[in-house]
């Protein structure tokens, strides 16, 4: 599998009550020179905002030049300063409702500019905090609206929506793996897809690989997030940290559907080294898809048609502790 | 609003440990006979098996006439019985998928014969425990194959599905609002649409007037269930017994959008006297429904517009408490 | 570590919908014949009235010198009959509260009679469902009361509180493992402590060594049952077809502390046959123990003293997958 | 009841996302004159290092002089800078462990300055992200020795614990009321008592009242943080602005057990005005706790000696909406 990451997992982090951050600030070309350092990186996603300005493509793209990695997908900023404070696609005022969609559009051409094929979006500033805040369905028309305004616009760009059910606001507006379906079928285009977060599914959850085949059966899988968590919140712990089976789990159907894109790094390591943190991920992804590549697709095949649970953790836990 | 109850609700309640049940059991003939003892409900919904044996259906219309209520939606059992212990029509049997939609059948004549409009579908045992237990692809198109068999064959009955994330399998088929619109589409059929219950939407992390709103909006809104929990589990509690305001909320939003629905009381009460029990929440709704009639539309669609946080919760307070 | 399973897990389950049971149901005679089948079990624990009734010593005693086996634990029934739907030690009936004390002393009897050291109090029916339902302080008093009747009567028996935060009472009088150690404290005697059960410490938020190495500390670890779960429920999966990393931090304290005690299989498997996921069980924790064993002591001691979490996820990866 | 709020609520908001503030910043000085816009406040709470830094104890005496309110409790910084990112009184380093203590008999001498009563301790940063990160009995040794160096050195002061299950950590180290009840316990000191927050017993799953009455019952209930959250996470809304019955059940038993403490707003208004915010949070409370004070406490003692859940229900719904 390629892998990539999200260039900011490579900084410091900070939270609501550490605003100064858990280190020291990193700048966008010593978070290039960390990229550098990491062993098994096939690719680089990059934010909008926090990576990405009006006038600095030329620069990005002579330091991708020197790492030699091609962008995987870039997240327009919908969500990381105070102007999409409440919402972006849908917020109150028209006014940014409409720099949501023009924004993402200047960031498409960063896109063409960078050969970067795919546009994730991440609008956590969408949806609401509090009962009777908002009209649903209102919220509903703007998101449609607004997809189908970018992806009719670019139609060799793929609109990859990140759904998550909570954070930053306490109810998003893409909050699972069918929503995202169902808001990508109704803008009729084929050009809008869905990224699967592995922390972001588990939080709404969901079994990870059930979202990932069914948005690859209905031809809407586009991108994947990896990262852990405890089930409870979006802890963007080093992947694997936490879930070994459905990890295992995932790499088994990522190889059947034969997965052409990128598992991209998310994480947030608030008080760990981060370039040690996001080395961790990439290793324990090559032993869990070396692990799971030891699975047989004809044994599995025939468990799964039975749905037999015990047959499966048996065969699992052979592959994984021995018999 | 019009409001029913599921029949059972009025008997004894079992759960996985006290199997006897924490009440004696009840006959059909008594649960009529409670019924009658109801104030305010102005409709039954009926559970197959339990309530509805292949050549009761005489019996039961007679009882129905002697309380002189209507039923109001049927619930084919694909779940009370060890024969669907793994699932209706996503089972791995073959067999017991083809029989989930012979029964549905079977039992829409039924519906036909009680002139009921409404088939709730509640596949609680679709679905799966364990990762690495289903192909995900395959559980999706039985389910979508399942559900046009039933639609197509009968176009003039509504197949509301109540997507439940969890219980009693770990992960449930239809798991959420978006999950129900996203298969009913898939049908390509406008008589398949959405059951909402108001406590598998808490569990599900949604908003329930969210979930109504947006059901409403996409033409696929066909019933709904009300109870209250705290939002861990289906706790069935008595409505209202928990949330004011999001019940508040829920009947604004449902005399907004001119439900002609039923509101059907689904609930559990495993200590309570269950005759008594569903009488609060029938209580409960009355002075719900009577506080929200209260709620100006032209003031909160101003706030709503705004998405004022602030102006909603003064404004609700005053409703609710006074100023 | 020694292993032994409560009874009723070799028999068949029912849960609210299907109240009839998932399978056949099983005599205790034949729940035997089933025990001598699995392989590596060493001890066996029993539940009052399920397994234990007024006049059946003798022949529980015949049968457990057949398949040699001990009793580790005895779990009275204080919630499995509608006798105790409203509590047993925290009940509103004083009758009900006395009948609880009464009826453990009785099973203290059969207790001795049959060498079982362990009475695990498992007492879900206590506690409250609904907001405004309960005089909390006189529940919380009740419950010390009740405890310390209990263990200053059999000063020779360890009474082992197995915590849970809900099911089936929504809110369960001890839901986490200080509660248990809280109350215990309370009693001001030596002989209450505490049963971790996975499940429960998982759903109760904690991480489960946290807990155990919490109760070993202030010497009231006294007995721990396994299974598996989501976090979300209960769900009493079999053990370690979810959790690896959790299972091995596990075994890797349980030996590092010396824990003299059984690990208890504690399962509800619906619609597995019971024998074979027992055995699942059994043979996960022989590999999970085996695996935590090539665990160093001093190099692990030397990652926990620096809280390393980059070292610790590496080296656990190490153990568990390779290099 | 008396009201405060936390001073830093009337400023602006940060999150992960957008560390810049939702708002623009607000100074100390601002802070103090949108106090003073507030109606019905009776006392403020400070926050160490964010309020009170080494030399500005007078001149915050001469702000608190001219709002004419007391502090009626400080929170000393455990949480706030990357100094305390691995913890405070559990950090590895046994220097911070030690600072951790100094910092806060330091503040303290502020306290005794101010002539504020409360020490609340939220150590926030005290606990571990990742399985096998931590050695759990240590910690919690160095806890128990940390709050006894504490409680000890200033008998006049109560050290009030504000559990929390999660967050800044993925396990805090006081996790819900009966961890507090026990460490405060295992100290020997009766200087040692439990904050309970609103949000943060909802998140911990407890029903707030009960918290409130078992820290009462055993003499450690010492201070109260009010706020309101979908019980998924520490939200931190608006007080009243979610849950209407739970906070009626709470004003109940605060005039039934006769709490003489404060209840103190901690809220995190990102996306509203925050002064407003706070108002609308005191006007629910005055709302709340009017109409509270119509439940006749002889009537109300008789359901719950009874845990009459459906006579409970019938009568709260009587008193919030009329019969």
């Amino acid at each position: 599998m390629k892998r990539s990451i999200i260039l900011s997992n490579l900084g410091s982090c900070s939270d609501r009550y550490v605003t100064e951050g858990y280190d020291a600030p990193v700048s966008l070309k010593e978070l290039f020179q960390q990229l550098k350092k990491l062993k098994g990186v096939d690719g680089v996603e990059l934010v909008g905002t926090w990576h990405i300005r009006p006038n600095n493509t030329q620069e990005i793209k002579s330091m991708l030049e020197e790492v030699g990695l091609p962008v995987v997908s870039i997240i327009p900023d919908h969500f990381g300063t105070k102007y999409w404070g409440k919402g972006a696609f849908t917020a109150p005022d028209a006014a940014v409702r409409q720099e949501a969609i023009d924004s993402t559009l200047r960031i498409c051409e960063t896109a063409h500019a960078l050969s970067c094929p795919v546009i994730s979006i991440w609008n956590g500033q969408d949806g609401f905090d509090y009962p009777l805040q908002a009209d649903y369905a209102a919220l509903n028309e703007y998101l449609i609206q607004g997809l189908y305004a970018l992806a009719s616009r670019e139609p060799d760009l793929m609109f990859a929506l990140e759904y998550k059910p909570k954070e930053p606001r306490n109810h998003c507006s893409i909050p699972n793996v069918y929503s995202a379906l169902y808001l990508a079928e109704k803008t009729g285009l084929p050009n809008v897809g869905v990224t699967v977060d592995f922390g972001h599914s588990l939080l709404a959850g969901e079994n990870v690989s059930d979202a990932i085949c069914v948005a690859q059966k209905h031809h809407r899988l586009a991108h994947i997030h990896i990262n852990d968590n405890f089930r409870m919140w979006d802890d963007d712990l080093i992947t694997g940290s936490v879930h070994t089976i459905e990890y295992l789990e995932l790499f088994y159907w990522l190889q059947k559907i034969g997965y052409q894109g990128y598992l991209s790094i998310d994480q947030y390591p608030y008080r760990e080294d981060s370039l040690q943190a996001a080395q961790q991920s990439l290793d324990w992804m090559t032993m869990l898809e070396r692990t799971a590549s030891r699975i047989d697709p004809e044994k599995m095949d025939a468990i799964l048609k039975d749905q037999d649970a015990v047959a499966s953790t048996r065969y699992i836990r052979e592959i994984l502790l021995g018999a």
